[in-house]
């Protein structure tokens, strides 16, 4: 159950560094790497001559060499060349648009036709010299929507982070969850409260006092297929607070991109983007480094969760006030991927 | 096929200090914690919010109060606050009667309201200052059927426990067999033997010579759902055996509580309690040292087993006079068993 | 889809010194050991009585005696004897022809009444003082055939071996392929070429110069049910290649004897036989521990194959001019395998 015409992060630059990278992502499994014009290619990651895996091989003048018999293929999919035999009749391999842009490479599993690249999504922040960003990887067993849930409901940062980024406050504010096309806003408010550690702590990074009464934000962003940035920060109380001049803040954007791997496993993109002290480089590490162990408390809930999904297949969860976010996101996506599935049978029958 | 209206060892105290345990029982995922009375209360593993395991939750007051996003229950299963959530609407737990008593926590994973403490299985030597006890748990990937078949035919020892409590002696004394309603009793006598290592050691620890003939008793009483104690011990020779006066022999009860996880796995929870040196804690953790590397030795027998046994389903094992204990428990169990499945149907049907 | 009707190699002796060896081989499991003749027994890996592997257990007098209760079997299956128990009535195990020849305990998981000694595999170079061997065995998760194929298609050692006996040359020499009777044989050869590392070395084991232009060949022959004797070598360019006179060249032979466990694992028993400085132990195991490193290397490969060959089951691989070996060995095994099973099912009809 996921979409299969949409732009995904399937890996970033230095995963695909002189070699291939093999990869399962929404079921299929696919082999990425670099061109030799510095673009990037991926394909099945299955070589048509014995079935090996071609992400076991080795890159060569910007083509694929298949590691076992070495049949050499190109971007395309089309065998380029392989040892003391002629080619022309050995099958193409199935290829995937890919991109790279932002500094992530990006891929549409679905129909290539439909592949425009125009609608990656759009980061500001990206490529823009007033913004650093620093992110990690990690490979999590459980649906997708598990986690889009968790980003779109943070009152659940109170209880998992509770050392880092939780406090009782987060859940004695409402959150107010608004849909605007496909694109689902959660956004909670807190005035008068002390910063948790890693917020007292990017205050600091940012020369500020950090043991003030502060105004704290949340504005979780959910956009298909599996997007969630979330606007997150802090000024110090009285300043204006979302609105606060930069001097008064310390702001950010938590990135997840959320690649499923199956049905019930993901590759889980995340990082912060800050807009200060973006010249920081230890800061910029400071912050990967605590925002990996936070997300690392996720992972032992939400695969503990999915294992208690499949164990009860037949139960209903609830959805109360704050799993709005949540429920509006998967309304989004049931709407979208019946749309495709609609179009695709549709086309079939033509 | 395993009863479930019935008193099962669920976990030890020491396990629920101050933080909720997680552990399937009868195929029943559950939860089990610490309430303010200072009882215990048992749970399904399920929060019905999210469904996430309420065992990785916390304990605050008494209540458990899920680790995801603090909906909090109470003994009853009940309710009883969620942040910023009126909780009116939110389904109730499964519930589990649960006790404690004798050290142990006690769960009946069947019907509730038939959950009567008093059959809970009596323990002559629990809470008594003339008595000392130590033990432990193991998780076995096996039938729990094949560990009372274990403990109820010890002929094993001589080929299990070789260098422990083994010895030529135990299989040339043919065992005895008899049942007394649901209590299955298989007994073996031995004249006039030299101790094995485990029991020269217990001889010592009683300040009894250990060079000399003995006589040694086993006595292995069943009784439902999969309780073993057996009576083991040794005196000099010529002193009355089993009854010989308490200055003349070694003698303790092996206690095995045997739960069912699932169909081909199980929590063992063993020990040795004894009516000697019962303030020498020394004495006590080097027997529990010894006996649980011994018991150890069974683990690898019956796991395999249990894998030769899955991919054979077909086959027929033998019974053979040896096996006659395990035979007369399996014939308890299966008239229990279809008992309480009658009654249940009947029920469902009126 | 294996031949059960064949000799294949079992185990090495070392394996069975002093206690029995469970091994699943052809789907079938197995107890191996050591009879008080010095002969040895194979049976199925089953208690009559309690169902537990009887590899568990020990050999005394050259019986096997279950580690569980003692029950004790001889090389036909039949129970010798039980402590306190009259055996008369218990069920033999199933045995398996078992032969001890040419270093090997080979065994016929197929009709026990069909199994001639004199159809295993002779090896000439076997129990002859002319010729030294090592060898070693790995268990690889992958369908025999697919290492039939790796074996009759050397091409890979460009790619899989790089760093030790692939070479350019190889892929640049094509193949040729006969097929005589049930043998097929693949044989490729190279001249004036520069010796890879490891032929490299092994000139110089035989004291010859390294770094001169040679012939080099491969010869590689299938006999059923799976297995492959390679005949590989250099000699010093000019002085008649695989004809060469012992003085100017390194030749050796590749053992590899591939027994299917399951349908898609294997036990690969591989080693190198050579007859020049065979008295040369340490060289012996110079090369044993090079080849052991370049076969490992086979490994992952053979096994993401095989995973992938299992994700997509319904693709069709192709075969190529370097398949035919391959191929043709797959033809002789689909014979025979039809043959087979037609026999049993005349046999069953009547």
């Amino acid at each position: 159950m996921f979409l299969k015409n949409a732009w995904y992060v399937a890996c970033t630059p230095d995963e695909i560094d002189g070699k291939p990278l093999g990869r399962q992502i929404c079921g299929e499994r696919m082999v990425f790497w670099r061109t030799a014009e510095s673009g990037v290619a991926a394909l099945e990651d299955f070589c048509p001559h014995r079935g090996a895996p071609l992400s076991l091989g080795s890159v060569r003048e910007g083509h694929l060499v298949c590691g076992y018999h070495g049949l050499t293929v190109g971007a395309s999919g089309k065998c380029v060349s392989m040892p003391c035999q002629r080619v022309g009749g050995i099958p193409s391999v199935r290829s995937y648009p890919a991109v790279e842009r932002y500094g992530f490479i990006w891929v549409w599993p679905g129909d290539a036709a439909q592949a425009d690249p125009a609608r990656i999504h759009h980061l500001e922040w990206a490529d823009n010299p007033a913004w650093a960003y620093g992110g990690g990887l990690y490979h999590i067993e459980c649906d997708y929507r598990l986690m889009v849930d968790n980003l779109m409901d943070l009152t659940h940062e109170t209880y998992v982070h509770a050392s880092s980024i939780g406090q009782p406050e987060i859940e004695e504010a409402p959150p107010k969850t608004t849909v605007n096309g496909d694109v689902v806003t959660t956004s909670r408010f807190m005035h008068n409260i002390m910063p948790p550690p890693f917020w007292a702590a990017a205050l600091r990074g940012n020369g500020l006092a950090d043991d003030v009464p502060c105004d704290r934000w949340q504005i979780c962003h959910f956009s298909p297929p599996s997007h969630v940035m979330i606007e997150v920060g802090v000024a110090h109380a009285g300043k204006g607070g979302y609105d606060a001049d930069v001097r008064d803040k310390a702001s950010s954007i938590v990135v997840d991109f959320i690649t499923p791997a199956t049905e019930t496993s993901i590759w889980y993109f995340w990082g912060m983007a800050r807009s200060f002290a973006v010249h920081d480089h230890a800061l910029t590490e400071t912050i990967r480094t605590g925002q990996g162990k936070i997300f690392s408390e996720d992972l032992e809930m939400l695969e503990s969760q999915q294992r208690n999904l499949l164990t009860w297949p037949e139960r209903r969860i609830l959805s109360l006030n704050i799993d709005a976010g949540g429920v509006q996101s998967r309304r989004v996506l049931d709407r979208l991927i019946a749309a495709e599935r609609n179009a695709t049978a549709t086309a079939a029958a033509v």
